[in-house]
């Protein structure tokens, strides 16, 4: 027997938590004026400490791999936040947070940071709403103030902003694509922006992080845009160093493109597909014709399948030129990022030209029925106008409604519940555009992109219209 | 003759202006959103311009040694500001402005600053004291807003912040000693913070610069408080790179009072001894007792007298009690700061015991009566309560009030019509308090710190208390 | 047919080169004055070019995973450097030089850096070896002035500098160990210092670069000290962000000890345990009986056995004293990490103690055995003296001088060459420790560390002594 | 009788000392290697000593206004230092020093650097004038390197370095202007290099610092370049915060020279103009026909008698071409600014064309002559070669040697024993050149620039050649 062999055993904990924590904010608020704490603590009293309580939670979820939000939120089941005044300022206390999100008892410096940004949006936003807010501004006004607030503007790199799109759960050989794509763009010095998650949203954002630093570029950006519905889904991956919480998935979908320089789309099922025509809706619209934001699409040889299928979909409903608005570039990581640079010129330009901002695109119009929320009923369903007897735009625009529709029958449980109760949504219109859409639904099924295991139900039923 | 000689000669710019500037802000306000500028615009539209060209155009007067306001005013009569709105902000045009603000064509880099500052701090102030503001704040919440709003929080060094108090037209002997005594407290890498003039509000500033450059102490603050009313005659000298405009005059003084971590006190006329006695109010005060803030009251020999004369009319008025609240420190300016410093442990263990900020002394008790304004009509004056029959504290708030009136007999215009028109002030009191005043008053007048040049008719008539 | 489908492939750059790209120094080299330009071209004649060039082809192949030389180096055969001088300074010129290290025809900041290290190194170190040169300085000496003319002094964080050791081949649950060990040290803001290349000397500089970003720590080092002969088979690895060549191995493994705080050994081969002979030998020599570095020797639960028979052969050879030097860890890469932090605290207190360097660990004792070469002849090999009548340290340095011949024979050509003329080393000792040999050789050759792929055919051949 | 009346009185600290303060490196001195540190102690012992003690007592007496450096000699003469190994490096024991060179028993920080600089200096010029030094270099390339060596470069702003020469005594007119023409240039973010002193050598350094500041300026550099044989007389001005000790008066004239990209020239005795006539002794010269360096002679009205006699001389002497060379500028501090402004375009296009460094100005031809000092025998001084028939540049650095032993004759004492001794100079030349010369002089003796109290005896006798 060797008495040299060592005994000690990697102590897992897993389900640990930290009894207790006090934190303070480093960033604005810890300047809160006596007032204004108190104002806070008011609030969270008033029905804002669920939503804060569900969003902290899920950042000290940072950098865990898990798409089961409703797992986490039992495992940590005892998880609560206490707020405390003091002249100093404003203190957290934490009761039983997870112990990953801290080392030798102290938070990482990213999940603090992100935890004050819970606080510092969720309340912000309570403030600009509030009856009394000084003037009912436009949404695209209160998603400026919004990022503005969160600093996004400070901290930006010049026209450098990427914005990235895909699944969050995605194939391994996409997944290392997107680090691939993220490698070359951060060669390049861009800064990579996603919806916080795993997957798509995360490749890029290594790749990145990894190639700015063989580089020498030190102040990187990893912004992520989530909101309080998808946040506990889809905790921030451990690459982002800022995080904004938009009051809704609109505001959330319209920050991205007012704040992009370039947009990479990466393959996904229903939900990306809804983000492309929610792109094509606004660069449809005859005011945007001349918008010089670039948008890629792209994946690996493996994906290259589903790329064509979206793109036979789009020229068979809203033509060609539609198509033509796209850049679409298969296993090529590096021609992607020479796409994004190439374009950053014409973006430069334009934004001078326009006078427009560098940091916030104020000039794209994004039609107002894109900033409204569509309500997935049968009948609004039923409803949709999918004849090619309207402007292309506005059949974007209705397209674009229908995959929100489904993937809200595939997901939500209050929609599920309609569908089990009056069948599957009805959907009709022009032949073209029902045989083209039978073709794309079949073969995101066949590809398990509308669910990841088991058969797929659909929650739809494509007629012709008389 | 001789060819060689040169003909140039220094082209005078006195009255010089440059006709028209654009110039766009680097401060918060270079990211307002469009509903925000549209707003602006209008208020300067409501009644905010006169006050904000007043201000910029003195700060455009920054450095420039002038105590005479109203020459200045007639000098640049044309000089006007337009605002406009852009996609990327705001721009302001300035016209006729004076062309010393500029170096080759653009302004100077902290002139700049300050020409933002007093659109931020009056905007600001206009917002917090609109009907719509969300509460009635306290003054002294209003005041820590304005100082976060102005990131003075920010850009702050730990307790480092020395309050100079003292003449803007002094003798050189005492303008060189707070240069002195700037010198000692650059050395030790305290910041200075002055009422934003020349004279003993500019030597310490001077003397701390040039000695925090031989510290390898880069990033030195020099605040600058002021406000509209003074601003004109007082323009930020040419080291002052914070300002901060507050609304009234009762709060500049108190934001003093919260942001100092020691409070220097250099010899000057009646509006100097007011400060001191507004000082002297609240360290009376009983919840005031333990407070650990430092306060020195210091001059070169040649203003041994006036020092003098300070504590003997304290002694004998308010009693040796008020008298040791001071430390009277004479012609010896490496002590000033050697007390400044061992000040500095005793701030420091006090705010951590107290839980208060380092940046804000949230702690220290203001009476109420100093937080509103005296209003020295002469039924006022008659009114104050000048006897020994009351606690000491209220004694001081009632001196303090009297030298206030005396300020404004003095110098301010609708004050002294008043008195053109009804005599001199009536000053009612108990003899002791009475001679000490006399004998104090005889003094100032004798060393014209009453008036600086021709013969001063005093606006006060003292009389003894039957 | 879809002619909105892409036709754009993915250009394999495998192979490609830039057929000319000039460069221009950024460090020290930028700053030659004309004499020196002269010298340095001079030398580049002299002989020292071919080493320049291997060198410098290693570190355009940075972040490039090949151990194969040979095979890079044959697949640039026509690689060249130009040196030119101008008035400016130093320019080269590379000519096809490989494209991976270019992103749109401009070198890589990291790589240029690389690039100009190469350079730095080999001339310092050939000027300070020369004939003129002021003093034959110690070894310690030379490396000391190697490691300041890199500049590792100026940028290295303190106290924060853990040395790796292991493998460049090794099994994937190892690699992902070193990164989780690397990821554990990140969070706890240390730095890491490898030999360059890859396997576990990238895993732990991986996982504590990620782990620098979530703590906000943007200054971490990753440092490789590789030499001249080692260098083309082991190009720095993509995180490598200061890399210094070493004149020859000994050198080369007292500068890891030197500047390292603590050093972590993952299991490896024959390498390996030379190098952990290579230390126990320093640790056994009464000297450094006191010595505070902390030696962690850990891997994964997979890696367990072959950790056991290591400390099993030390035991039966040099005793549970011996033993007691090591921290033995499995699976448990947050413990190692607690261990690095707990032993920072006394290496600090020792430094302290004895007035040493925070930065280089001039008390240690190194005897001169060590920083001589061993020479593994025939008869060197049969000389050793394995017996256990000698002090533990001198039975030490023999077992290290044992496993650096072995290491020789299984990959030097000219050994391999002896070998294969005179037949096998013979091994000639006590009977316990050739029997422990015996077991441990067994163990390696049976894990495949001895041989990736293949048979392994020994080069030696055990004896026990008469 | 007022208790309250301070009884604090101002310690002088005149001549006061401290005992013993230890003081440690923080430049590369920090991190010398054991035998360096051997090596240093061991220099120190030999003969260097002395040297070193002198000039580091002259920047303990950094800011202190002197020009009697026997005086402050006799005053600190008990003022030693003492050199200790340690295995962190090297520490320093300092005596006796002046007590005006700490705060609070910490020495102020720029002089702390001081002190280093000096070591520094004269440790590595001794180092590359040592008979083992690999090759003779050139004093170009000497200069260089001790530049180099001092971090000159490493520091520099862009082509911002204006020199200014002048008197270290001058008239506060002459002071008061030349700190307004650093006013000017540091408003447009030039630095300034000088003699290190008092007088033109300070007024410019603390305009511009205080210039900078106001334009966010916060890297300026104020280098003094000296050498051991002025620095007693002139130590450092309180504004310096880098300092040279050139080994020689014609390595520290060249220095700045190479160094320069403007050069201010301001008003003074015999020894300024000397320093012109050196400069237009290399302006001269044919292979720098097209320098584009900018020289500039410039002074308040006052002043304009003493520059319109220099230039009536130099047109008498040299002609009008050599005027040409100086463009002249009378109390206009914001032209001279501006005329600097200019020329920095023209400096970068011909650096850029000539492939010339911006650092140092390698292209620019010095005559042999001037690289070597010239020795003011009477012999020497009478073989003057006054005539016109010799090109314009020959009898510019004849009249240069001229002046030089004129400056040696005024104040070295050796030169004044020899004048006492054989008599005055005896000077010979063309009836037009001793004509003039005879017209400046007067001028310089009338205006007291040759000797600033007491009569002046002449050193020199003029005779017209025959």
């Amino acid at each position: 027997m060797n008495d040299c062999f060592p005994t000690d055993t990697h102590a897992s904990i897993a389900g640990d938590t930290i009894a207790r924590a006090a934190i303070y904010p480093r960033n604005h608020l810890a300047k809160l004026s006596q007032s204004e704490v108190n104002t806070l603590i008011d609030q969270t009293d008033q029905g804002l400490y669920p939503l804060i309580r569900k969003c902290v939670l899920a950042v000290l979820n940072s950098g865990v791999n898990s798409d089961d939000g409703a797992a986490m939120f039992a495992r940590f089941a005892q998880f609560s936040i206490e707020f405390e005044r003091d002249p100093r300022g404003l203190k957290l206390i934490l009761n039983h947070a997870p112990a990953h999100a801290f080392v030798d008892g102290t938070l990482i410096e990213t999940i603090h940071d992100h935890v004050f940004a819970v606080l510092r949006d969720l309340v912000y936003v309570r403030r600009l709403q509030s009856p009394q807010a000084p003037n009912a501004d436009s949404p695209t006004d209160l998603i400026f103030q919004i990022l503005r607030h969160a600093q996004v503007f400070d901290r930006s790199n010049e026209l450098s902003c990427v914005v990235c799109w895909g699944g969050h759960a995605v194939p391994k050989e996409e997944y290392d694509y997107s680090q691939a794509v993220g490698r070359e763009l951060g060669l390049r010095r861009f800064d990579i922006c996603t919806g916080c998650g795993p997957g798509a949203m995360k490749g890029p954002m290594r790749g990145a992080l990894l190639a700015h630093r063989r580089q020498h570029h030190n102040h990187g950006r990893f912004l992520g845009i989530t909101e309080p519905g998808i946040i506990a889904a889809e905790p921030p991956n451990g690459v982002v160093n800022d995080i904004v919480i938009m009051p809704d998935i609109e505001k959330r979908l319209e920050a991205f493109v007012r704040v992009a320089h370039a947009i990479v789309i990466f393959p996904g099922g229903a939900g990306t597909f809804e983000e492309l025509l929610y792109l094509l809706s606004i660069r449809l619209h005859p005011k945007n014709a001349t918008s010089a934001l670039p948008v890629i699409l792209t994946g690996p040889t493996s994906a290259a399948p589903v790329i064509e299928a979206y793109l036979q979909f789009i020229e068979q409903t809203l033509g060609p030129e539609a198509c033509d608005m796209l850049s679409v570039i298969v296993d090529a990581p590096s021609d992607v990022a020479s796409a994004v640079q190439a374009g950053q010129g014409r973006v430069r330009a334009q934004r001078i030209e326009q006078h427009d901002a560098y940091d916030f695109n104020w000039t794209l119009h994004i039609p107002a029925e894109l900033q409204t929320p569509f309500d997935p009923t049968h009948a609004n369903m039923a409803g949709l106008n999918l004849s090619k007897d309207q402007p292309i735009g506005a059949l974007a625009i209705q397209l674009r409604c229908l995959f929100s529709g489904i993937v809200a029958g595939n997901v939500k449980p209050a929609i599920q519940a309609a569908i089990h109760a009056e069948g599957p949504f009805s959907i009709t219109g022009d032949p073209t555009i029902i045989s083209a859409l039978d073709r794309l639904l079949n073969q995101l099924v066949a590809e398990q992109r509308m669910k990841i295991q088991g058969d797929y139900e659909p929650c739809y039923r494509l007629t012709l219209a008389s």
